[in-house]
């Protein structure tokens, strides 16, 4: 693995999905100074700053491993962002930091591994992320919420933070069928409101799903619609833990194919469920957007 | 006049007041091409691209004037922006465009003239601009808008662009005695709701400015707390043409000092309105937040 840490003072723009981040590296974790939180605020203004909904710092530590920071527009510190590695490992291999196309990056959330499925060198480019293990916190389908006429069934999952996935009640027949709510109610149901009400059921907070299922009669769909409601931020374009959630829970009960496309608002993802070693591999694409040179002090270099 | 066009692939981005925009320059209006607001509306994306309320693209034209096209996130064009024109006047003198310290800039909106402040090589540097004469369209203080128990009076002037300025209805005594509403109840006050209401009596829509005067008893205010709501746009941090509209009105009607600093939400402004020759002279900040290389085609070069 080669490593080569340049162009220090540099900020590159990339977006997945619709979430956008400013990519940067410095020389070790020590290089970010105490009051990080609050030059990231001033950073990803959109109108004082130069705007993003993440700043991702990238580091090489010293067992040649490379390391994810990440921290939200509001100074907070994220585990993990499964757009966002994407974007970081779009950068590490477009801006030379890494030369190799399979690599771990370190994030707070746990080592994922990375494969590199294009030429990192253009300005699109698909990643292949190993989520790790989905585990299944509440029963499944053990509740259900009606909204709108239409009853969804509700289980929460974890994929190193919290999801609430909700389906439409299926009819069943006797072989294989199920069917969505229709394309109007489903993309015109409030999810600011009910992730809303929502969020008050779970301490802490939860990222909520909804899932529209396509009508499909024996044949089980290779795609599902996705809308989300991410905790501490409202309606989202797009969640890669979100998308990932989902597709293993539809997976491991049957009903969608192995592996399936998740449309998100903001682009699709492709998660495929691994049962002999139980992970669950996200793949999407990464955007370049820019390279930014600011006059905002980010880092004291 | 020094004229040197350089570093045509850069976007700068600049924010005036909350105000942000990417500014670039081209050789001649001709640069321009057709498809340009498609390619504005993907460029200016606050997800997927770039991101900005504006972009503004200057070039100077045979008879060495300086010359600003502005599109807006939607891909139209607008006529001028006050707070835009600040920062092509300071990427012009901070980038090499322009090397004097007093200028023309044409606009769609008619020919303004520009004095630098400031050192335009500095991040932040004022700039004064005379935005022309005001009128006064509708009869001074002929109606009045009832909100939350205060009686508003709205006069709708031009600036280029309609304005209807709203001012809380004064008790006077026998001298000069103005006092506004609690600062709770102005900035309570729902202009979203209010202002898309009001846009319905005003054909082609129009920009409203709610005032807040100050208790001062005997002695003229040098300041004024202003709130925007701006056609097409909804509710913004800033407006300099309203900035203008709201501070002539006050003067012209000698309810505040000459000059006076307009607060808006994004920062401060200050208007001079110069009796003799009837213009009104805006002087307001820009603010250089950062040099974007893009992988956007934003021209074909």
């Amino acid at each position: 693995m080669l490593v080569v840490v340049n162009n220090l003072r540099s900020l590159y723009k990339f977006e997945g999905l619709g979430n956008d981040f400013l990519v940067t590296f410095i020389d070790s974790n020590n290089d970010l100074p105490d009051d990080i939180s609050k030059r990231v605020v001033s950073l990803l203004d959109r109108r004082h700053g130069v705007g993003a909904d993440g700043l991702i710092v990238g580091f090489v530590d010293e067992s040649s491993r490379l390391n994810m920071r990440l921290f939200n527009a509001d100074g907070s510190e994220a585990e993990i962002s499964g757009n966002g590695i994407r974007c970081l490992a779009h950068a590490s291999r477009k801006f030379a930091i890494l030369n190799d196309d399979h690599f771990d990056i370190s994030t707070k959330g746990g080592v994922r591994s990375i494969s590199v499925l294009g030429d990192p060198k253009d300005t699109r480019c698909e990643f292949s992320v190993s989520m790790g293990e989905v585990s299944v916190v509440g029963e499944v389908f053990s509740r259900s919420y009606s909204f709108l006429g239409v009853d969804w069934m509700g289980t929460v999952l974890n994929v190193g933070n919290p999801h609430l996935v909700l389906v439409p009640k299926l009819e069943s027949t006797g072989s294989i069928s199920h069917s969505g709510v229709s394309k109007e109610i489903f993309h015109n149901l409030d999810i600011q409101r009910y992730g809303l009400d929502l969020q008050g059921e779970f301490d802490g907070g939860i990222n909520v799903e909804w899932l529209n299922l396509a009508q499909i009669g024996d044949t089980l769909s290779d795609f599902v619609d996705m809308r989300v409601f991410e905790r501490g931020v409202g309606v989202t374009l797009a969640c890669g833990s979100g998308s990932t959630a989902s597709a293993y829970l539809l997976i491991s009960q049957g009903m969608v194919q192995n592996p399936v496309e998740v449309i998100n608002p903001g682009g699709r993802v492709g998660v495929f469920y691994d049962e002999k070693s139980g992970e669950t591999i996200l793949n999407g694409e990464s955007n370049f957007i820019g390279t930014i040179e600011t006059s905002h002090e980010v880092f004291s270099l």
